[in-house]
């Protein structure tokens, strides 16, 4: 046994809170990109509930195919509408693309690609391919989507706008 | 130099051991992304042997399009045939969707949609939109597949179930 | 206080070092993600000169689609280029699939899908499936692309080469 200079503890806890502070950046931007990435699972099983329960309670949903949904029982309304159960009984797949996240404190926002693949005729069909903005909150239950905008790939002026903000929370 | 609290040995301990256990999980999720995103790259180049060899000796691959395969043996054979063969020679991409993945100890599960492209008469169609779930172990080698399986999401009950199921290892 | 074993120490610190490696190899590979999955959000909202410094100063871009670009300069006429905002004024989604990651030091290898999705008369078309290596650098100013190499999945040999060699950086 033998005596320990405070330096060489004070440099490891130093060490220690960086890694730390990594650790909870990393773990955010995982958790919200399996967040994203279990909508579709989620919603194409019909799980509507746990669906809705990707959002916060207040959470939102804006698409240009549906009128905004405004907390987690329109979101429910939504999964259980004649569009969704039509949409996953004839086969459909929402593929989401890996997101890219930005975290700010309790606030993130993640942006990808997704499309809606339907089967017709039996093939698959690209039927939708749009831009998605999916605005995060920290909650006591994990990061949940506060809000999340869809805007088509056709051109319009808007959904690029919408892709370009990529980096802002 | 100067003496040392013991409490502050066994709060770096403690630190530590919870940033290892963290970065273990994470390790494990990753390793295991990555052993479903290699397998497009690997089997579109023709590498058969390395395709099954993603699985584990006794693995096995279940589908509608396919006779279900037994073991690495059966796997080479099946990325050897006429069929797979054919389809990487006429211009074809296994596209993998970002996985949700679920760790159990030694056992993990990898849920994602996985779509086969075909190049034909000058433009890629998206032949085949599937759930595909993966049941992994930790090997000696690593992560590798137990039991893959496939469903169309042609509108079948079965698929939708498969896909519902991905919080289970 | 008591005085503490000098070995506790040098385990702290071997523990440390570990996970600050893991950590460094975990922060490079999820930079380097992050770096492709940012080229769709970028180049198809149109923000050229961002698009181009993804790239280092005398990056390169090899398609077979356009002549190859040398340098951020011939990289932003092409995303300035009739046949890129064309593309973008008419509807396009540039979509990356989650890449397979080796990084070599200050070297790195990203192998992944890109597709390219058109909206043409209504509905999306997947003009574009392709096999993409990118090698990237890290710099001063984080990773980015030094090279990046597109090849058509059309059946090409050459196309199959390229992904078989996603395990070389």
């Amino acid at each position: 046994m033998s005596q320990i200079d405070p330096e060489t503890v004070s440099s490891l806890q130093e060490r220690l809170s960086k890694l730390e502070a990594w650790a909870r950046r990393l773990s955010d931007e995982q958790e919200i990109c399996r967040l994203v990435c279990s909508y579709g699972p989620t919603v194409d099983s019909g799980q509507s509930l746990a669906g809705a329960q990707l959002w916060t309670d207040d959470g939102t949903y804006e698409s240009d195919l549906i009128e905004p949904c405004i907390g987690q029982k329109e979101l429910v309304a939504l999964f259980e509408s004649d569009l969704h159960q039509g949409l996953i009984r004839a086969g459909a797949a929402h593929v989401m693309s890996y997101p890219v996240v930005v975290v700010d404190g309790d606030r993130a926002v993640a942006t990808n690609y997704a499309r809606v693949y339907r089967y017709e005729d039996g093939v698959f069909v690209p039927w939708r391919v749009v831009a998605s903005r999916w605005e995060c909150l920290r909650t006591a239950l994990g990061w949940r989507i506060k809000r999340r905008i869809n805007a088509q790939l056709n051109g319009s002026e808007s959904a690029r706008q919408l892709l370009g903000r990529f980096k802002e929370p």
